[in-house]
């Protein structure tokens, strides 16, 4: 039997956050991690691979520079799986080490196994052939989620997988399909685009992306188009099957029939709570593994909290990481700022998407009298030198006090420039910072500028504008 | 005789803000340019193409990948002068297009010549075969620059060359000397680098570009060496001379003597005012052929306004667009505010350097108990996937408010992430924003969060800290 302060179950985003910042506050932390590495599906099967993946099919098809060079500069003519996936195996090992240094630097003790709770205070780790009992003052529970699976067909991992599986493909499929239109959907179906896959994408919804704004989600469908991407909205796969030589067959109920050489099903994600004994400790989780937690984190079980994916919307490692360390501070007294809502998304297709603040829809929902202001990358000199001749870059903002309410970026970068908008957002700036403000000559940042001028001269008479 | 409000003299960034600006006011403008294209050395010999140039052989040499993939994924094996520049041509295209049209859709008329004043009001625009006279109630003079020979020996835009012939290089050197350590000397130098040139950098200073934080020259200097670049500070240059065949020979006045290839000639850029008969409008310019002006960027004739490289410092692109804008709005009654002094300095060279607010030196001298915050891009998952791991970010704060007080960046994407720490800074933000904030992973921005955590743990007793 070992006593901690804490015990953390999983060492994803919020376990690995939760045990630091506890470890910071002078207690004493445990945490149990059921794979061999540490990470959670981050690291070692989701968010890292996955953009890990994204920027080799960048570099190696050229993509970036496609409006620049010929064929003959392609920097490799046929790409393989083990080209895409050599750069995955070397950043999982280089994030794996940061995260283990980490956790010995601050004292963490790691318990490799499955963990279950006994009672409320109690848990047991199972190792292969040893089990250890640990007792806590406070549990925070970081399992994160698995892949959910398709009923009535196997995923076996060649033909038709999950994301989970993506790095263990062996041969680059020639077509593809996607069955479910969400993040992980939508970002692998974007990236095997670039490589010449032929995509078709399946799902349920009329409209991508509900949170994203139209705009931006106009144009990643315009641009996936363009590469070849077959969107299937609307409609609902009613079997799926395997049939020879290797081939998935999706059958919709529209009656139509998708072939390929490999599939990936990606409707979703359910809570991997299902070994925990949940019940022991007095708690439930919902018919998709979720489990359900107030303001502070905390479960039904106050000394008990929960964070990270399990805890369902929005699930990204970012916003995990922050759920983590809050859940730990709220735990042992130590005082958070309320967490910002000005959380940004971040969707990773080709190209990538980024967006702070509410989108045009939700504006107008509201009632708010808001401009936009637009800016695209061909009107750039950055967007010139780099070849990105699609991106966009759009501001939204209170007509009358010029005050930003949003920004939606889709194109090179995106990710990184709209921490520029926020920032301001979070300081209540207005547009005008951005017009008087001097950009660094030639960055995508000038963006923001040539929105902004863009959004000034929809909204009076002669104001000061240099484009 | 044309009349104009305003007439514009050069048409790169300062001239062209400046005539957009007054026609934006509704005032009727002409501008002259004396090369067959618009855009100044920004668009044709200097900004633009070294940056295009840049990102080509970040690209060809597939050196941001360098941590990640051997040779065998270099996207040419041989790389020629002729792959390099082939991007350049493209984007010059691009950008003169894009003014050309910006010009033409805000009515202002382009007369292509050399310009001369006749008196005061009166302008002589002299193109071949042909004289265009025109009279202006205000003039903004915006010539640029051009690079300053060396004494003795003739530029010969083979051996001996300076920034301005770089484009019309038909082969690639295997040896570079660059005689002049300045941000377009460095630029080059760094950039020749990783093409495997052996490169050598003569400059009379011990301690390169001094307005830019020590840690980060450091850094960059650190790493040029890295690629093979020899550093010769500290000496001067005593005689140039072109030895058979074509090889440069530059003897320094210690007694060493540097011969390669190509010898890059770079010390400093002298104002483009030769033609322009100052004295027959009552001005005149300093030896350096630089003007100057007060803070409105007038001249000591009130009518006649000065912007852009022919004022001198910074001499960036971007401040030479803010001053033009400046200087119409000032000579039409236009209300601007005040020019931030927040302006970011962007320097392209490999790796790239931006920095906004005050160094560790300045701060020391003005006696502010700053305190710093580092990231490093190897910390990052970033910089993982993106195989650079020798990336920096420091942010400087107020140890008693925690201002934010400087950002000093070196490595992939610097010129971008530096606005985030602007925009902070201009809302006077502290750098618990970047503790509180919630970044898209994996970004670079990320960089500021672990920055200021790293600065919380110098300043005091346990705080939220999540690193």
């Amino acid at each position: 039997m070992i006593e901690f302060d804490l015990f953390v179950v999983g060492t994803g985003p919020a376990g690995q956050r939760a045990a630091v910042q506890a470890a910071k506050l002078g207690k004493k932390v445990g945490i149990a991690e059921r794979r061999e590495v540490v990470g959670g599906v981050c690291i070692n099967t989701g968010t890292i691979p996955s953009k890990t993946f994204r920027e080799a099919v960048l570099y190696l098809t050229g993509f970036q520079q496609r409006g620049l060079y010929g064929a003959s500069y392609k920097v490799k003519e046929t790409i393989t799986m083990q080209d895409l996936l050599f750069r995955c195996q070397h950043v999982i090992k280089v994030e794996t080490e940061v995260i283990r240094n980490q956790m010995q630097r601050n004292g963490i003790t790691l318990l490799t196994g499955s963990a279950r709770f006994l009672d409320p205070h109690t848990i047991e780790v199972r190792e292969t052939g040893r089990t250890e009992t640990v007792r806590a003052g406070v549990v925070i529970l970081a399992p994160g989620t698995r892949a959910a699976l398709p009923k009535g067909v196997e995923v076996d991992g060649r033909t038709i997988i999950t994301a989970d599986d993506i790095l263990d493909l062996k041969e680059m499929p020639r077509t593809l399909t996607v069955v479910g239109a969400g993040v992980i959907g939508l970002e692998y179906a974007s990236i095997f685009g670039p490589l010449g896959v032929k995509v078709t994408l399946i799902d349920k919804v009329t409209r991508l992306l509900g949170f994203v704004d139209g705009e931006i989600i106009e144009a990643l469908s315009y641009q996936m188009r363009a590469m070849g991407c077959i969107f299937r909205l609307n409609e609902e796969v009613a079997s799926l099957a395997v049939e020879e030589p290797r081939r998935a067959a999706a059958v919709l109920k529209s009656g139509k029939k998708v072939v390929s050489d490999l599939l990936l099903y990606s409707v979703g994600r359910v809570g991997a709570t299902d070994d925990l004994d949940l019940a022991a400790a007095g708690l439930s989780a919902d018919d998709r593994g979720r489990m359900t937690v107030n303001s502070s984190y905390q479960t039904t079980v106050p000394h008990i909290y929960a964070a990270g994916d399990v805890i369902g919307f929005p699930a990204l490692a970012s916003t995990s990481m922050e759920q983590g360390r809050r859940a730990a501070c709220h735990a042992f007294g130590a005082q958070t700022e309320t967490l910002p809502h000005l959380f940004p998304y971040g969707i990773y297709s080709i190209p990538e998407i980024s967006m702070v603040g509410r989108t045009e829809e939700e504006l107008t929902a509201a009632g708010v009298p808001y401009e936009t202001g637009i800016a695209r990358y061909r009107e750039i000199a950055r967007g010139a030198i780099l070849g990105d001749d699609s991106g966009l870059l759009k501001i939204l903002f209170h007509r009358e006090t010029r005050r930003l309410l949003g920004v939606h970026i889709i194109g090179t970068g995106a990710t990184e420039l709209v921490h520029i908008g926020q920032a301001v957002m979070a300081h209540d700036g207005l547009i005008d910072y951005f017009v008087n403000n001097v950009f660094n000559y030639p960055t995508f940042a000038e963006c923001y500028k040539v929105a902004a001028l863009d959004g000034y001269n929809k909204i009076g008479p002669a104001r000061p504008a240099g484009a």
